[in-house]
């Protein structure tokens, strides 16, 4: 029986998806949880294996339960094992032939970042943060140009298994309302850091420092060297993975709404 | 020389505000921050001594600084030495008779309630949590009748030490987004536990257990003992503090209005 999960994390608190010898990544937990409901080891396979430091509001992951129990047992039972920093949202029973990352069609990730002079406190850990102004009209112009099917070799680690560096990013969005700032990346796939590299870009753009076609040049060279350096882990969040609808997934996968809004504390100035 | 900060932190980080032996209270970070910029003790006073779990996005204190510094060092240099769970967001020097907390005009707390059936994850810790469904109109209809001066008894800790239990509480707003209800308490002052014993009561309403009319009646008894249980302290937020213009303190006083107002239209679902 193969089971589909919605899992949610804060990736501050983990050392990354992938499992450890030391046992502190998020798929070490969600495996020891698993195996106690379904009385028999687990192995999960997730849609985008976060590094330390990342989050997710809408992680996927298959496994094959070595013993049938109801899908609230895998949400509800599982939670009650898993440490506070991870949850299962949902569960589903999915054909014998899912697989949550190569049936992945495309992911989202979200980058939130601080542009104010003092560095976050209320949410240290969970946005980037940058203290000199940034220009928004020019981070966007530069994004732009990236979008389409290309080798991404420029934003690519040296540690990226990849068998290829073409992707297909197919849109960047750029919004800014006061101190934060937030982007969002699709793609058919990402390839290792690809986001925390082009965040780097985006920055060098915004504060000036290179115009905004330094972005595609730096894309076209295929040279990581020409890039920026890899961004803070902190403002990331695999925010979205889509699979095609035959696989009967539930329509929402996240309750982000209520995740961006615990990052900090609302509306209204406390105006004297 | 007399110095008002604005502070933020996270309060799930610490023990609360007021200094422990142990030194792992806000106060005793930032006095070891102050202390070490100004080269000699300090002694903080402020606003709102908020208890271990609770976090500010806009707590205000005072200290004397024994020596004077440019308004950057309160702020960068202090930065530089506290915690990540805490900031200075500005420094202002006032009046030798400005005070913290008797200066206080007005306190304003906020509660972030996930109302949602799974625990939160990313938000653990930044969110209080309830998992039934919760009826917001009976919760805001309950509120509505403790606004106004009243004698506070029934919601106050038994370890308050404040010499009146009489509150003026100005307004209370409920709203919900999703999967978050938000809760905005204005008074004059609170007393310890006020909010939280007020947040179990509207929690107590909200799921039906009790007619919204039944809080006046807990009010009215000035008894704590007819009154629901303290809820959580981890959504509890001090979100502002008002003082009298004259003070010349910023006019505003966190950074909150922008994240919140930008994290919401994001709503955005992971659809496949």
């Amino acid at each position: 029986m193969r089971v589909a999960l919605g899992i949610e994390y804060d990736g501050s608190r983990f050392c990354g998806w992938q499992t450890q010898p030391s046992g502190c990544a998020l798929q070490d937990a969600l495996e020891r949880a698993l195996a106690e409901i379904a009385g028999g080891s687990v192995v999960t396979v997730c849609a985008g294996r976060t590094d330390a430091g990342v989050h997710a509001s809408a992680q996927i992951v298959h496994f094959d339960a070595p013993a049938p129990r109801p899908e609230s047992a895998w949400v509800r039972g599982v939670n009650a094992l898993l440490p506070a920093g991870m949850a299962v949202l949902w569960s589903r029973e999915v054909a014998a032939d899912f697989h949550a990352r190569y049936g992945a069609r495309e992911r989202r990730y979200r980058y939130l970042l601080l542009n104010h002079a003092v560095r976050p406190a209320l949410a240290s850990g969970r946005v980037g943060w940058f203290h000199q102004p940034l220009d928004v009209e020019a981070m966007r112009s530069a994004a732009q140009a990236l979008v389409g099917r290309h080798d991404f070799s420029a934003f690519r680690s040296a540690e990226c298994q990849a068998t290829t560096p073409v992707r297909e990013l197919r849109s960047v969005t750029v919004q800014r309302r006061d101190a934060l700032i937030m982007f969002e990346f699709r793609a058919n796939a990402f390839l290792h850091h690809m986001v925390r590299n082009l965040m780097g870009g985006l920055v060098t753009v915004g504060k000036g420092r290179q115009p905004s076609a330094w972005l595609a040049d730096v894309l076209a060279s295929r040279d990581r060297a020409r890039g920026a350096p890899t961004f803070d882990a902190a403002g990331l969040y695999l925010a979205g993975v889509t699979y095609e609808d035959h696989w009967g997934l539930p329509a929402i996968h996240d309750r982000a709404d209520a995740q961006w809004a615990s990052l900090t504390p609302l509306a209204g100035s406390a105006a004297p």
